[in-house]
């Protein structure tokens, strides 16, 4: 199996945690984003949207990094990053599809540039732009953390699952945007539980061959 | 079970195509986002996002759409959303996840009143915006068609299923902007074969209570 992913990109980032906590090896293969490297010819041919990340499975390229995330819990049961009942998993999976679908999109690379391109907006509107949708997102979440069973510093129950597969990137992130995080309370202390995990540690960007 | 929802919303209108799809029974709660009904303390109360779609199930609130699209496909099998084998799921899943999160987030209402705010973007400018997005989404959608098995005019097998509730709210939402979508023959026929059925006659925008 390989990973073709980009050491800072959160949507990589993601699969690097949900593979390590499941414990599952895979090799890694970097496509840098900042040399166009996922436009490449050699990278279409494997994912023709020429985005990161994508996986390869015995002849098969996995994309979405939702749907990959959905494809490793099937695929290797334990440990579960999903609760049991319907209800439970349908609350997890809101609070990733907060930070997959109403956060990162808004700012990653190719919007980041089509602000800059269309707009000519400067790097203080980029900050700008940024931090307000992560601080949008994160108000809602720390809300929708408010009414979690929590019983280990985690999201939901007593272990690390999908929806700090996609927090912990978006917090990486936000670090590095320089997005103030005093306001999230409850987000800065699942961050702290979790970056001190084995499985947070191997996934972490910092820790990838591709760093720089 | 209530659903809050939004006649023209797409996240809103995926939900109500699975719903029919799956012959479940709902009450539809309408919450108008032109006025900010969305934005009022009633609604904040049961959503504190302030986002449609939310699913009210026996004192339980669902919200975020790909969550609740799951949470219908575990609570109804039948018919089923999703293929069997875990590689088809991943596959159908990816396509849902490139409405969802590389298309849809970049041109909902909230987004497109940012860059107006933010960057004065005029009329044009916000049509070039919302068509960049779905152009470039459906470019990559139509390559992951064209590797589908397909029975019957759907987007994998011969049925429709979680694909088809994001994608064919994206075309309505598509076509509202004025999206040329000649490049996409694929989609367009899928499209044709879906909104001929009585589950998306029944989920339609036109055919809600609030449609004006």
């Amino acid at each position: 199996m390989k990973l073709f992913n980009y050491y800072r990109s959160g949507t990589s980032h993601r699969i690097r945690i949900a593979l390590h906590l499941k414990d599952v090896k895979y090799e890694y293969v970097p496509v840098n984003l900042l040399t166009r490297e996922h436009k490449s010819e050699e990278y279409l041919a494997i994912n023709p949207q020429g985005l990161a990340p994508s996986l390869s499975v015995d002849g098969h390229i996995l994309t979405q990094s939702p749907a990959i995330l959905e494809w490793i819990e099937e695929t290797w049961l334990n440990p579960p990053l999903l609760p049991v009942a319907p209800l439970d998993r349908a609350r997890v999976r809101a609070m990733a599809a907060l930070i997959a679908c109403d956060i990162h999109p808004l700012n990653n690379l190719r919007v980041l540039n089509a602000i800059k391109g269309e707009f000519d907006a400067d790097p203080k509107a980029v900050s700008r732009w940024i931090a307000q949708w992560i601080t949008a997102g994160f108000e809602a979440l720390e809300k929708m953390l408010d009414g979690t069973p929590k019983r280990g510093g985690f999201c939901f129950g007593n272990a690390p699952g999908l929806a700090e597969c996609c927090l912990i990137p978006q917090v990486y992130s936000a670090k590095r945007f320089g997005v103030d995080l005093t306001p999230f309370p409850a987000i800065i202390a699942i961050d702290q539980t979790c970056t001190a995990l084995p499985a947070f540690i191997a996934a972490h960007p910092d820790n990838q061959p591709d760093a720089v």
